[in-house]
């Protein structure tokens, strides 16, 4: 790389730029308000490269945390929070052990959502505590922070962004509801752009289509729930009328843990920056303990399976029927587990509470991932060649399980209604049969296959908005119209509304003109009809 | 740069697809059919260097050619054509003469039709004598070409790319009449995107909406005169119908030749890549003799002035208004002119056959460039920070103009129209009012703030293209939708017709229940009423 692109001259721009904002040679200020869980994960790699390029950056965070911790590259600050601790570890803690619950849907249904209400209320709870904290504002102000990182998906971080008048950079994986699009007023037509939860591919029959239009409607209800709040919220702090796109809109740069490999092509706008696949980029040395596995697993190598950093145990049933298939193949599968051992474990099996994911499915001798189908996953199966067995149990991960299993890089499995067999036929599927080898290949191949890698990409572009305040020139001018203006309803109307007076006008002259020459004629001829009767 | 980034493993990519496609490891084979004039001048750099990584390089070209020759980095292949010489070098030549005739605009319209047909029927004579030249495209398809790079403003390469099934990669500033944006699926609202020819920003009033929706509507019929032609020539080859957008949209990549800093956001599609300044990227050390002018400029510096490689003289009236202009400013003025010397030409005033126009506004003595407003010359103002008097000749000049203008860079001029008094304030203005000079270095500094240089953007993408065989994960599905399926109007119409028919079914329903338990009693009082009577 260092011999491959020439010297390009925007390290003399930051120091152009340097005049203007004095600082920044020294390295700039950054806030980073992420969100919790498995997202802080990717953000955290950029944070470390951010702060070893000289940026100070200070992670604010609710003293009540799952992942986010003190970290050598960076400094927390935590704000006190009125939320129950109790609530939270219970929000937070077991309870996706519910999405294994074999009971319907519709019994299920009233009860996913009270949790999911509560989840809103807690970060409500945790937001109204920052931005109503006088001294912790006070103190952001005072620190003149160059830009704000933030995770979008509960839209604090934008909140206070706005609220303080500081250039964000959004970092997610998207947003439901079509609210990114909406924020970035990029267009979104429903015709190729698979909607969240339809499993539609961009390739849709007439009743696909019909469905990505009509999944959405209930969702809007939910995001309408999910986001009033926090718009209600800037609301009062901005004293006008502020909507949840309002808020969102303000990020300078969004960038977006995809790519055209992961998802389907679409249309993007100028402030969208592609950085899937910044998780995977380094795989390290494995430790003793898991070489130890891998080297003992001969021939046919291992298989890797995690239900993610958020599921750690299921049901007792389901572990043994998945137990049971397990034993089913020669390799040795390493699964990450915290809950009783199933009594049908097989010997081929080791249970882990934690394993390193990425460093494990680069190993070569990896044959298969075992995965719910989270971005992350996804994209760690995706850079390292590993076909999968994909087991999606909420969010985003049922259509990420469709785009690997429509481009035959891996199998999707219902986790609620596939059996033993399933599984068992499935990972031999995948493990035996080699296009699915060859498939994941070719896409790890184009996956990599870019000018630069996505954490570099990721560090250049809050680089960019920190020392230019933002990224203006990329924000579209279509913030400034409203719907009608937007898609030319007024110009459409009005050229309508000339082109009909014209006609008007026309008929009315030629009708006028038309009784002057014919109409003297039409009342002779019926008077001499009239005489001659 | 080199320790900026981290090694990333796409050259272990190349190796991976080398196996798919043996003889890329030792470079690959590309066929470049470019356009004629300025346009070649920023496409031969990335052929240069594309040639320099090591791969072959054949450059397809008719013999009648102004500005291909051979060259050190690639092979020319010159091919017999039918079309008469002295056309072309009358076409060529001084035809941009006709741009200054003050004749009305009227007056000289049928006069520019008849002309730019004669270069349409040209470049289409070019393009058949390509085609059927039966030997020539034998040989063309045992080269086995990776890919074509071809500019498709006159699209003889993108019919031939189609015609031999080799990928292509576009290489342009823009296409007429948005056949881009239809080519590649773009959305392209009218609404906030300035149409060409109309010099609207991207804010628009009411009626500059009108006009960005009336304005390009005569422009399809130039549109459809110019390129029907190419659609029925490869429908006769490949024997099936084919629109031009159906020949366009073959482009994999299409290296566009503009950014956000020149031009408004907007909407772009994933195989777009933004190369604006790929031509201004390493400027060089002036030759003694330009280094003599420039030197003894004195404290005042110089002005450079040039209206374009296709235009060297003009009208000896409107030279001599010019040059009266130039005399008033303390500057030495560099000025780009072949033709007689006006006779009021001023001292300060050197006329050159020829200058190094990038070199020259990269010096730091350079105080104002007068230019056409090519956009090869405005990003080279842009890149060097200079401040510009824009006289826009015609195509896209008038919008470049106004894109420099309406940010404060450049004051623009109407060459017909224009009197000595009015360029002589316009420089005087664009040099000694400081803002612009402070705006045209942050718009520089800006476009200059980007990860990787637009030539090594450029080369990677027409290099991904060659590996890969083309890049069909970028290609919308969109372009298997028809005009109805992509607006969704089939769906809506159905959800309509279902919606209605279930109210009618309603209604009648209601209808029915309605005369069921009142329709009796009414016909009952009616006949108790009759009876009473």
């Amino acid at each position: 790389m260092s011999t491959m692109f020439r010297p390009w001259p925007w390290a003399l721009v930051g120091l152009t730029f340097c005049a203007a904002c004095p600082g920044f040679a020294k390295g700039g200020k950054l806030l980073v308000i992420p969100m919790d869980g498995s997202h802080w994960l990717s953000m955290h790699e950029v944070v470390q490269e951010l702060s070893v390029k000289g940026h100070e950056c200070v992670v604010l965070a609710p003293e009540l945390s799952m992942h986010i911790r003190e970290g050598q590259y960076y400094t927390l600050r935590t704000f006190p929070v009125t939320f129950s601790k109790d609530l939270f570890q219970e929000l937070m803690g077991n309870n996706f052990h519910k999405l294994f619950d074999p009971e319907p849907f519709l019994k299920k249904f009233p009860d996913m959502i009270t949790t999911f209400k509560k989840v809103i209320d807690m970060y409500l709870s945790f937001c109204t505590d920052l931005v109503y904290n006088k001294e912790l504002i006070k103190s952001l102000e005072d620190a003149h922070y160059d830009a704000i990182l933030t995770d979008p998906v509960f839209p604090c971080g934008a909140l206070v962004a706005q609220y303080l008048s500081i250039p964000a950079v959004y970092f997610l994986r998207g947003l439901p509801c079509g609210l990114d699009a909406e924020s970035t007023q990029c267009p979104d037509p429903s015709s190729y752009i698979p909607r969240l939860g339809t499993e539609n591919t961009d390739q849709m029959t007439f009743l696909q289509r019909v469905k990505n239009i009509l999944y959405p409607l209930p969702h809007n209800i939910l995001c309408h729930m999910s986001y009033s709040p926090f718009s209600r919220l800037t609301s009062q702090l901005l004293h006008r009328d502020m909507s949840i796109v309002d808020v969102l809109s303000h990020g300078s740069v969004w960038l977006v843990r995809t790519d055209f490999v992961m998802d389907y092509p679409k249309p993007i706008m100028p402030n969208m920056v592609f950085i899937g696949g910044i998780n995977c980029a380094s795989a390290k040395q494995l430790s003793q303990e898991f070489e130890a596995y891998v080297n003992a697993s001969g021939e046919h190598g291992v298989v890797v399976f995690s239900l993610g950093s958020m599921v750690s145990e299921i049901p007792m049933t389901k572990a043994m029927e998945i137990a049971e298939a397990l034993g089913t193949i020669p390799q040795t599968v390493l699964w990450r587990y915290t809950g009783n051992p199933p009594s049908n474990l097989s010997k081929n099996t080791k249970l882990v509470k934690w394993l390193p994911q990425n460093d494990l499915l680069a190993h070569p001798k990896t044959r298969a991932f075992i995965t719910h189908a989270g971005s992350h996953g996804i994209y760690e199966g995706l850079c390292n060649g590993v076909p999968m067995v994909l087991m999606p149990l909420f969010g985003d991960q049922m259509d990420n399980a469709k785009r690997m299993e429509s481009r035959g890089a891996g199998v999707t499995l219902n986790v609620l209604e596939m059996t033993s067999d399933d599984l068992s036929k499935a990972l031999k599927t995948v493990i035996n049969d080699k296009s699915y080898k060859e498939n994941i290949m070719r896409l790890s191949a184009l996956h990599k296959d870019r000018p630069i890698s996505p954490l570099d990409l990721a560090v250049f572009w809050v680089e960019f908005v920190m020392r230019n305040k933002g990224a203006p020139h990329l924000r579209a001018a279509a913030h400034d119209l409203n719907w009608i203006q937007y898609h030319s309803l007024d110009v459409i109307a009005f050229l309508l509304a000339i082109v009909l007076t014209v006609v008007l006008i026309a008929v009315k002259c030629l009708k006028f003109c038309f009784q002057k020459c014919f109409g003297k004629k039409g009342k002779a001829k019926k008077a001499t009809k009239s005489k001659s009767h």
